[in-house]
């Protein structure tokens, strides 16, 4: 589904495809157009026709539609600046929210490409960025009134926005298994410590690539972006390295769990081993106690003896509480 | 609550905000003006009507508001600097030297715009370096008349030095974490050595990313600092590197401490584990040869001799002399 | 085996070596000559006689024979560039995808001679890349007429292209072995583990290589490559940059891999350790009290007594039963 | 105490401070001012009185009386040079050679001035690269005639020669350490491997940053060092190479320590361990068959029979040898 | 011993010490001088009298004498350059191929002092490199004749060249100590992984320092090395890549052999505890059946029963059976 804007006369027309042929012909005005879900043959008509964007670029925009998608990129063209940029599809939606459970996080894939008098998005699933800024854009036309590249902007800046649920999530997360590694640390708490692992990597890794493109976008490397709006890039670049902060801190402390989990374990070994030790130092010498009064030499000293039993048994309790004491003294209890 | 210091004529002047738009029409005089948990009206008023700053370095001005605030950086606009950085409250409260107790350290914001003629600090909370500053100021009024540039250096110079007490604390914490490892380490010993890991790592990047700041505002790359006042700022660059050096020096420390625990819990496994076989290569032996002679074999030697008992006694006598022995020559002891 | 593809008139004719030296005589036409598993001779009229490359880059042309082959690299001369890349040989043959059951991914080497007309490839062992590349070519000729720097980005295309297989396997792998860890570690998962990160470094070796080779391409530093293709190069760079990425999230994968499976089987000692202790706590009690029955004091307590042995049993079980409430209560079963 | 060596027409006199502030009226001859554990009063005379440095700079000297002392650095001010260095105290004292038995290394704080015609060199405590350099100049009064800066690097080059004896010291600890682990790993083991550790850290901390100053010292970086004396920087910067180095190396060998030290504590545990196992497979099998022979039932195979006792030790004993079979085959002993 | 060969009129002449000074005198032909572990008066007469050297430079050669020698550096003074490289003694010689049984790899000291004109080589040690160098010289005296710098190309190759004997024993350890940990770790493995670690890492530095050498030598850094030549140092370079990259491919999988040995001593201590486990599982209890039996209740059911003993082994037998099986059904065998 195609949808473009077109901002003229200080106000906003939606256009047809033959509307939007008619209006690149001309030279004044604005243009937002969308492809959302597009089909092929709008992919064909927008892009090839009506654009002319490079093959290349073209190609990259359609592995959008495989799992993993494109990383994070900028690309300069003669006339035009082509970025990929890897939101979040729903940020709020439950699975997101559900990374403490084990679920993968999973970006999707949005293209842009950005000329003077036009942005073109591509992207194969609904995003909530891009709903966003149409909603804004429907209230204040002159958002693009004041270029493709402040629209531009306010995408990727929502979409930049929207990793802070995700964030949320990992941290609330990394509480959670800080908490169960030193409670009850259990079969299952290595797997997730592992999966909490690898979902800080992966939103370590798109924040690192989309900062240094980010960066580059704000220190004026492309005349594209009027100097005037670098600042905005710049504010978009100053979340990403707050998100990369938070991603390495987590990581850090990420990493000392694993530690702690070893160590828990090996504590937990020490006081079974413990147990073991004391029941085996008490009752293996009552046993050969018991065992001595229980060979059948005729000649054995205290059988008759009326007490006997009775000292044997008193016996036999001090050497357990011998024992114990010499536990306590080496404080191995 | 804003707090306006008009140095002119060579003297310190305090000003209502009427005044202060009176003097800014002017073009004598030096201005610092501190916003001290500011409220909405009062934002209003001297960032955007008064001294109209860039709407992005309010939102990070106001970003303070939040728990964690803005991470440290310096920006450049037109006629200004925009510098965010993060100071410690209240270094010398008790929370903060408590920080050995697994407290976790927090730092707050300060943001300050530096311009020609005025020095605006905004925070929310109550800082002892604009305090200490201001009190400076009132003494010596010509502090404000070398500029703004010079009065910031004093303001950041004490922010770095109010660290110290955090540095100390952890210092104490490291030669504590040791003692306690070696002589008596426990459950909550590993809980305390991540804790105190990650206090050194929040440190850490608060001094890196300040340093980094630092050695661009010494270096000459923005021309609101003369060349003068570089050194100043040079000087607190010195600081940063040496909390950085130290703070990095604990974290090698610390990664030896979990090293050191886990040899510690290991070594203790060890010598439980010797006690349990010394016991059961002791005892298991004398246990086979009491049920030996209670075995109820009709013909079983030495049960009808007198001394039958006492040679089972001092044979089993001689059983144990004998393992302990070779425990002994084997250095098992 | 030599193959003289020439573009001449918008056709492509394949030439003979004699015609070749003509061709080369003449400025019109581009070439491609592919040295297929030449020998010596061929090496020598190709590569010294006609084109007169430089004698070191023919001996690294010639290291391809040894088994390790030489790093990807590229080197500029007077009228030439000389690329060294390393494909897989058979990316689809069974081998290759048995890298899972611990084969040892292996790559060859492929040479290449770029000049303004001419492109001369050199490769031991048949690949791929170049078969399909000369069908390409055969049934479009002008991919040759658009200048040999574009046909040969064709060939690292596919080159790089071929990749795939061995990352899909890879991936798979690590599937695989994360399940193996988790579900049943045996005494051959750390080999397998081992022999995975091996494959994986080699895998990130490569593409590294060859991304810093093809980031020089891709940059204009050489006046070989036109500007025009230089973004065609940008892509199979582009290719690289998501290896290399992947083949880093693999490693930090395989690295939790490996402290999972040193926390698994810590844990499987905790539980047969446990099991140990609990049936030493409960039978070594029960072994002395049925030792201290069977002691042959004359006067010992409830030997006469009717119901002594059922007490005595009901003790036992008393016993056992505590025993088992306590680890319940301390849940250690 | 301050000493002054001026040296003009070919021979060196030392000066009083009244001398030294005609000397520096005037405009010929070399001074080399040594400030050694200076009172404050020389202090003000000699850096602010008669040199003037920036307050800044004589700040950073009496850093050097605190435990610490300033971290090394190089600064360039209009007309002089300000260098910190971190020599070691007394190399050859038994302190400094006792580095083995856990004593941490501790640096003081040299701070230089070096303009056109003056060196000023200050330290609180006696230095032995400054005596020495003084006898030098005693002997040869040309060391100083050939400038401040030829003189400056025979004190620094000195004070980097004194690491020798320290790094000498690590290096025999290594080895013994590396003896220790595998003879006789003990309680303190883990202590000592620490304590070296860090004291490597130490060295190589002071070695990086002390390269880093003179690797800009010796590139012409500052105008007051001339050409012809760069190069003797340059074989100073070349040990503190070669210090960074070793300190490296020494850092792998003791990271490869506390692996061997716990795989060395494991080792043993694994050998008490085997002792336990091979202890109870042989004994507990015994004491069941002797408690089989001890049952009072009335109707017991083999009590009458006459060699009974001996069957059942013969039958004992080839359990016994049976077991052990199996733990040799097994390569369990 | 002092070597010198004279390029003139096409021919190679060997030359006393008198005519090299007259050599020297002159202006035309090329020379090669090489100290073969010269005395003091031969540096002196050659280095010092002849060429002139710098005195840090003929220090830094001087160190040669020392055990380690100098790192390798290359330093460019006004009309020559000195270069160190540290190749292998006797690169094919027993000890050098020893390093799989924990003999430590050892390098020599090469220095180079290269002009316009000669090539000064000087060495204490004799060398393969120097040797071999000769012998081609003599066969083709034009080597000298493409200028000293071609010359000591082929020098510092042959030293690079050496290094592969020791790169082959290293791979070959490699796999012998993946052998060992896999099929028989003992006592000795950990220290023979560790001196291999070692090794490697001495070949890594050497390998490093010399790379960046090369790098500087072939990129044109010095006017003395003809562009021409360039392509020759860059061929050395390339070999230096290769062994850099194959001793850090080494040095992971050592890192992983260091995993994998705890792992498999982690895991022998499991199969010892099971043996432990399932033996004291099955007696303990067998232990306490004989026991009851053994009681001396006077009325204990089934003594006087006639299948009383069959039926308590029978039942003995069950208990074993049973608790064997658990095992099974767990999977603990």
């Amino acid at each position: 589904m195609v949808t473009t804007y077109y901002f003229v006369n200080n106000e906003i027309k939606k256009l047809s495809l033959k509307e939007l042929a008619q209006a690149l012909q001309g030279s004044e005005g604005m243009l937002w157009v969308d492809l959302d879900a597009p089909n092929e043959a709008e992919e064909e008509t927008v892009l090839v026709s009506l654009f002319d964007f490079h093959p290349l670029a073209i190609e990259d925009c359609q592995s959008g539609a495989t799992e993993e998608g494109h990383l994070p990129k900028v690309e300069e063209f003669n006339d035009y600046l082509f970025v990929i940029f890897n939101p979040v599809e729903n940020p709020n939606s439950a699975e997101n929210q559900n990374i403490s459970r084990g679920v993968e996080i999973r970006t999707s894939q949005l293209s842009a490409f950005l000329s003077r008098r036009a942005l073109v998005t591509h992207h194969y699933k609904p995003l909530r960025s891009i709903q966003y800024t149409a909603q804004l854009l429907t209230k204040n036309p002159n958002l693009l009134g004041r270029g493709p590249d402040f629209l531009f902007h306010l995408i990727i800046d929502d979409v930049v926005d929207n990793y802070t649920p995700l964030l949320d999530a990992l941290d609330e997360t990394v509480d959670r298994m800080e908490e169960e590694v030193f409670r009850s640390p259990g079969q299952r708490t290595m797997v997730r410590i592992l999966s909490l692992k690898r979902n800080i990597q992966t939103i370590r890794r798109v924040a690192v690539y989309q900062r240094e493109m980010l960066n580059r976008l704000s220190r004026g490397e492309f005349g594209l972006i009027t100097s005037d709006e670098m600042i905005y890039y710049r504010n978009v670049y100053d979340h990403l390295v707050r998100m990369t902060d938070l991603a390495e801190s987590y990581r850090d402390i990420v990493g000392g769990l694993l530690d702690a989990y070893l160590s828990v374990t090996s504590n937990n070994l020490n006081r079974v081993m413990k147990v073991l030790t004391i029941i085996s130092t008490i009752f293996l010498p009552l046993s050969v106690i018991t065992g001595f009064f229980g060979m059948n030499f005729h000649y054995l000293p205290g059988l008759d003896w009326e007490y006997g039993a009775l000292g044997a048994t008193i016996f036999m309790g001090a050497v357990a509480i011998g024992m114990l004491w010499v536990f306590k003294r080496n404080k191995w209890l």
